[in-house]
């Protein structure tokens, strides 16, 4: 069975939020777009792991690596592992089962999902131990640079779900129209809500 | 044969970009981006026609509607139509053949494609007589609304090729990084490039 590795950071996220949630909120809204993930992935026939700094309340299996950046901790894990593994982020409340599989279902070596701004949201690897993670800084073209250089076959997945990371306001306007599960309705809960202005759509909190 | 419809605006366009780009620039570019837009439908077997409400110096095949709103203008367009058509914005110089195929090639009525923040980057429509587009506030809700009113069964095309439009300058990251035809080649030829500042990529112009 796939794994898939969900890389979450517990305490303080999404900091680029803070202008429309506080602290407390930001960490239970990036909890619900985890376990959102958790949701599609399983549906997605994959077996989710949580890799993090540190341990947090919660059911779901978790990897902890301390002391290690995202890259290097992903890249031990990367490693001894004994099965394919997709490597998804724990900000993409748009993800479906469909998109998922169409990532995990590629005839290549290996996919990778662009994340906005030249990032990477997701990466499939048939033969997790022949490649290695570089995120940050425009680390779509530097996953793309690595796979040729490993010598692995690469298929690019273009889909505006898993396109989609939710890290500033203006964002919260796509979870609103195409989102569906926890992170919506927690936001829903809290009073968001989308708002027409001259055209174009922004979100407002009404209390 | 399938008519891709192609909105332009010749004059002035794209002024959100005017921090980046003066008039000229942006009337230069804006026609960059119909042209990779052009040759990537001709390429998925689309004749394509561009709507506009003047002519313009180009040897396109152009309608020309005066007088007359976006969504009005489509809509005479649409009930007059003979063959399917597919609608699709003139600012998505992402787009290629198998991004676009997969709308054409949809099993149902029709198919849309959401663009960031609540609009719509494409539609296809097998009956155009059966179907009205209503653009700007939130389009993409309101044609999936129409789609059911209309009886029509209905695809969303979950591609970020199709999704991102190029409207600010943070888009331009998104240009450089996964375009490959004239509009992108018109920004390097300014001097645009991308830089990693801080773990993020963002765009800086040269000369």
């Amino acid at each position: 069975m796939t794994v898939a590795v969900i890389p979450f950071k517990p305490k303080n996220p999404k900091t680029r939020l803070s202008c429309v949630l506080d602290e407390q909120e930001r960490e239970a809204f990036a909890e619900a777009m985890l376990l959102d993930v958790v949701d599609v992935v399983r549906d997605a026939d994959c077996q989710a792991v949580i890799l993090g700094t540190e341990l947090f309340d919660s059911e779901l299996v978790q990897v902890t690596i301390k002391d290690m950046g995202l890259s290097d901790a992903l890249n031990v894990y990367l490693s001894c592992a004994v099965t394919d593994v997709l490597i998804i982020m724990a900000d993409l409340p748009l993800a479906d089962k469909e998109s998922v599989k169409r990532v995990t279902g590629t005839k290549k070596d290996m996919a990778i999902v662009p994340g906005r701004g030249g990032g990477t949201n997701a990466i499939y690897l048939k033969e997790p131990a022949r490649f290695h993670v570089d995120y940050y800084g425009g680390s779509y073209l530097k996953h793309m640079r690595i796979a040729k250089e490993c010598g692995l076959s690469c298929d690019v997945i273009d889909s505006f779900r898993l396109h989609t990371d939710i890290d500033e306001k203006e964002d919260l306007v796509e979870l609103l129209v195409h989102g569906s599960g926890k992170s919506r309705a927690y936001l829903e809960g809290l009073g968001f809500s989308f708002i027409t202005d001259n055209g174009r759509i922004g979100v407002v909190r009404k209390h």
